[in-house]
């Protein structure tokens, strides 16, 4: 019995009613308390200095009902090392989570997580072992624990058990806004949060993102259920086709409201995954057009799924779009390189595109016209975020800090081969990325 | 016995330094003419008059040696499927080459282009099998035939067989220069031309290189020394990760003249080729820095050339070497990610790290002071080709029209694995490039 369904036709009139908006999703489950401290510090490998926010997510008893998956990047961090072993422990009650630097490849990275987890176990009287660490920023950067060590006390007084929003605005880091979905499911709820916002390409996971409910679910049963919503939802979305050494997902529940029908659970996870992953790429770094490309017909799904990828990762492609340039000529590019490369043997002859409905492709050759080209224009152009301003100086940032509309690039790909379909989710590729990318760190 | 080797280190103090070292290497090898031609037209897609120009490589004398390889992507243009068919041609005898469209999926491509072949084999008496077709540019539109059929007369005055700097510039489409690199071998020569600029990871052979020799070698000799030299030259480097449905290298001789040593001519092949490889870099959409990446003691040079392009192409790495941010972390992140989804295994406990010489990580964690980040700085600035100037409009455009050095931001990769080593060149991802790319075709 799904109360709430998937919201991606939303239209924001404003900054507040988006405010308004996440304030209505952001009610905790019951038996979940949150809190965060933010401190400055100068980081060991540079003089200039630099803000942490540390955030903390409580259960207010342990729960053996917990599930997480970790980044497939080979580099990973030292959190998602010690996370990995953390699986095998009977309880969790807490994940410390910090922004700015990730704690990847750091000397003395692990030993650096684990002091942090064993101070938030002294505060909260529990076990280190129950206390989940999470890390994201700058890579190669080593974590300031004596501030962290220091700060971590004054979390205490913000607990709440109300909203889940402090949780949303303390991960963040290029982030332009929070990001909270929830599913209300009879008493209970399954509510989530996401950072994005760069380095998303996520392989197993994206990078932060943190699953409460309430409902009681086996630990087995939210495992398998958590590898399966994966796929569709964070594993079937780029921002830049880079993947991060610290992609997390992790669920707990409180297991205070009895699960009443599991496939209704399934499904009101699955939509929250699937809605957090579009939101991750809506407030990519630099996005300004969300290009959604539903691959039909296709042998299979690892097949649809790729080629959907290849087309969203294809970096003039993106360009075309950020220019709200309907140059299909770099699908059709994007295609045939995936293909070429990686799907030799896949039959291209029964091949179809359509781009805001309209067809583009058939037959072996384009189906083009001055008409169309200005429908495929009006369609980028309506499915635009914001427009890009040229700025004084060269260094490009966004024009609005909320989402106005949930409208997407529509591009269907029909293969002719198949029952097999994929959707993945991906953006365009503007100056805002590269002003953010070129000048983020230093 | 090479009098020429690889020129990686040229320096040009002006526009005219550079012109005049192109001028020095443009000599044609005997026995060949070359002839262009420009006019204005109106594509039938769009209403914006466009120019094309329409370049003749001829021979002499129709040979039987000549070699070609052409792109692995997928979605072929009507020129490569026409040139794989030549492939089984007794002679060759012309190539003529157009940019501004490519001709790829375009209705009636192939016979199009067929008939642009049967007007060149008619003015200069020859049979159509003899002519190679080759288109580039935007991908999707027609080839205005009346008008190319109207303009080839008009190319035979211009035929001469001096320089080959007239088929260099015909050819371009948003290159800032022409590229020829040549290797004289005894009396005779090695000549070479390309094109860039964009769309550039080639798979099999980079878009429109031409070259040209009057030493005789086998045709079978020359496919296969074809085969061998492009694998570390075109197929080792990536501007933006994309393919084209273009790319094309030949190789022609006129056979005037003996080769007196087989090891010999293919080392001066694979050196044009290597240097044509990187002046298509140096030359890329919106590079301001060269990348070479040398990976060391990788098990094979797959698993080398791999882990190169990953690197190459990781866009937030790009982003970071285009603002002279030495953000290793972003180099480890695309190691890591590369390894983790594609070479699952691969033993990166022996990974060590330089960057313009200077250790960045061994044994699992990063080398980092803020020293070292100054010394890393001064690499990058040392090895931009120009720095970004905010433009007023907000559309960045590159600051010269020459190459400025050949300096490269060296990148070494040591896996402690095994023997075998790769070299991979790419280039960064800047303003330049997106505001090219949003904006090229409309």
């Amino acid at each position: 019995m799904l109360l709430n369904v998937s919201s991606t036709s939303l239209i924001f009139s404003s900054q507040q009613a988006h405010r308004d908006w996440l304030a209505s999703q952001a009610k905790l489950p019951d038996g979940f308390r949150v809190g965060s401290v933010r401190f400055n510090f100068i980081p060991r490998e540079t003089p200039k200095p630099a803000k942490m926010t540390l955030t903390l997510l409580t259960l207010d008893e342990s729960t053996e009902l917990f599930a997480a998956m970790f980044t497939r990047n080979a580099m990973p961090g030292a959190p998602v090392l010690i996370g990995r072993r953390r699986l095998q422990e009977k309880c969790w009650r807490a994940v410390v989570i910090n922004n700015k630097i990730s704690n990847v490849c750091a000397p003395d990275g692990e030993a650096t997580a684990e002091k942090i987890c064993a101070k938030v176990a002294e505060l909260l009287d529990i076990q280190p072992g129950e206390v989940l660490p999470s890390s994201t920023g700058v890579i190669g950067w080593s974590l300031p624990v004596d501030e962290m060590l220091g700060a971590l006390p004054n979390i205490l007084p913000s607990l709440q058990g109300q909203s889940i929003l402090p949780a949303a605005e303390g991960i963040v880091t290029t982030d332009l806004y929070p990001k909270i979905r929830r599913i209300d499911l009879g008493n209970g709820s399954i509510v989530g949060i996401a950072k994005g916002a760069g380095m998303i390409e996520p392989n197993l996971a994206t990078m932060l993102v943190y699953i409460l409910t309430d409902i009681a679910v086996s630990r087995d049963d939210l495992r398998a259920m958590l590898v399966r919503v994966v796929e569709p939802s964070f594993n079937s979305i780029s921002i830049d086709s880079d993947t991060s050494t610290s992609d997390t997902v992790v669920v707990l529940s409180s297991g205070k409201i009895t699960c009443s029908d599991m496939a209704d659970f399934e499904a009101g996870l699955a939509t929250v995954c699937r809605d957090l992953a579009e939101d991750v790429v809506r407030n990519g770094e630099g996005v300004r057009h969300v290009i959604k490309v539903k691959v039909h017909q296709a042998p299979d799904f690892d097949t649809a799924r790729h080629l959907g990828k290849a087309i969203v990762n294809a970096p003039l492609f993106k360009c075309a779009v950020a220019g709200n340039d309907p140059n299909v000529g770099r699908l059709v590019q994007a295609i045939g390189k995936h293909v070429g490369a990686q799907a030799a043997g896949l039959d291209l002859a029964r091949l179809r595109l359509r781009m805001g409905g309209i067809e583009i492709f058939a037959d072996g050759v384009f189906k083009l016209d001055p008409h169309k080209e200005n429908l495929l224009v009006a369609h980028l152009r309506d499915t635009e975020l914001y427009q890009s301003v040229a700025p004084t100086d060269g260094v490009y940032s966004p024009a609005v800090n909320f989402p106005p509309h949930e409208r997407c690039v529509e591009i269907e790909v029909d293969l002719g081969l198949g029952q097999a379909s994929a959707v993945v989710i991906g953006g365009d590729l503007t100056h805002e990325y590269v002003s953010e990318n070129a000048d983020y760190r230093s």
